[in-house]
């Protein structure tokens, strides 16, 4: 028998404690808000932010949001950054990637401080990481990992095997997952036998952007699959794994939809109350 | 037969190498300079740094050194990294460690600006690294890369065993193996059966600080052993690896003395040369 992991249950559990903390903090005079960033008309982005946004008013959080047009040039959208980070309402500053292919990506994540860094993708949130020291993290590595601790698979001693190694997902969760214990395998398209190095592993998370690709082949009997990919099909959304091939070898699988998803966005409201709590504004005034 | 790297003689080509750079750059009216602090009397410590100023003069660059009191305050320590940090004659700043405990290590790390962070410890650095952005490297880590390198070892599409996962070494070394295409594996003292993990491997790294803990036992045969360990003995100086009982099993090793340490030291080099290059003196004239 394979558990179907239900992300969507653990989230609204996530979610519901965020809002709690949010109204208590409003009610102490700081009212969290993110800022989220939009250039251009992508439809994926534009459903993903819509959607984070609607999450973080449902919170209680205030919802600041800018939509730049596709050409807009790199110093106003770095302006627009800028304005966000000078501004006490923005406990947090998401820029919505991918963006259009003439801006540096990398130069508008940096001018994002540190500490409104809510999606974790800055080069100092990076080495904060990596050094093991406060810091905001991604928030599907930390949204995989809550799910682990949720269901009770248990990530210290267990041996990982991270399959895709993205800078969004697969590399701050083997950090995370290092630091939590865990003994880690990364593979990736160079790696030369996917299986030999998938099948000892306690738990395997595909975050490959490959349709389809992890199948029992590659998965112990009784291991736990995260399922990080999402590919829209005609029937409808899919993910990395082979989930039907999987019934009855894994022991635990996150679905697709319903499992990783809904922690990313869940952890993006509590990473956007963590930096509120940082953060309080210069008016706040204790309740 | 098992053929022992030569690590004194690889280090010894990338020093002539530098050599002549610097040459090249003195002429150029650029001197390159190292800057090193050591805080204490820490024995180990003192014979480290004495080794890398005397590289550092026989490169032709520039011996800045400062020792400290062993009771040196924070703040006089931090002064003195940010007059290093000022200084143009500073190409690149080390400031030994371990630090007596009194003082935070993150803390005075992290002002050493990241263009002549020649270890490679500051946040920023481990930034840049995780990102795979250019940066300086921990030395000990490119070292490691340059030696296999220098060796024909294969790093893409190989699978390597990090055993250990500290600050210095395992950390950013196993990002360095990522960014070349290797698969991974780490592991560290939560692993439960630390040979299940490293036989597969092709590559085994033994950074752990524990004498002799690798054998014939963790090791598939034909396969690279590289030891990080430096452990001081009544038989002189001894590695993570049990050398003699790997002989006929690994396929090549690396030996102590003579494996990976020297070659730390030519990377110091390397990488204050590179600092030096990108942050030429303000009174530099084409030759």
């Amino acid at each position: 028998m394979t558990i179907t992991i239900d992300g969507t249950r653990t989230a609204r559990a996530v979610r519901a404690r965020v809002a709690a903390e949010v109204a208590r903090l409003t009610a102490a005079g700081t009212v969290p808000g993110l800022a989220t960033i939009l250039v251009g008309d992508d439809p994926a982005s534009a459903v993903y932010v819509a959607a984070q946004r609607r999450a973080v008013r449902e919170a209680g959080m205030r919802d600041l949001h800018r939509h730049l047009p596709a050409d807009t040039p790199q110093r106003q959208v770095a302006a627009v950054v800028d304005g966000f980070a000078a501004d006490p309402a923005a406990s947090g500053i998401l820029l919505q990637l991918p963006l259009p292919p003439h801006l540096s990506a990398a130069d508008l994540i940096d001018r994002i401080p540190v500490a409104k860094d809510v999606d974790g993708l800055t080069t100092g949130s990076a080495g904060l990481l990596a050094r093991g020291a406060r810091g905001l993290r991604p928030c599907t590595p930390i949204g995989i990992v809550k799910l682990l601790d949720a269901e009770g698979v248990a990530i210290r001693g267990a041996h990982v095997a991270v399959v895709g190694w993205g800078g969004l997902v697969g590399r701050p969760l083997a950090q995370l997952l290092l630091h939590r214990g865990a003994t880690v395998t990364v593979a990736h398209e160079h790696t030369a036998d996917l299986g030999a190095v998938t099948r000892p592993a306690d738990v395997v998370v595909a975050a490959t952007g490959v349709r389809g690709l992890i199948g029992p082949e590659h998965v112990k009997p009784g291991a736990t699959v995260v399922d990080v990919g999402i590919h829209r099909t005609p029937e409808g959304l899919r993910g990395d794994a082979r989930t039907d091939e999987l019934g009855g070898v894994a022991g635990r699988i996150t679905p697709v939809p319903g499992g990783v998803g809904p922690m990313t966005t869940a952890m993006l409201l509590a990473n956007t109350l963590r930096a509120a709590e940082r953060n309080p504004r210069p008016d706040a005034v204790p309740a």
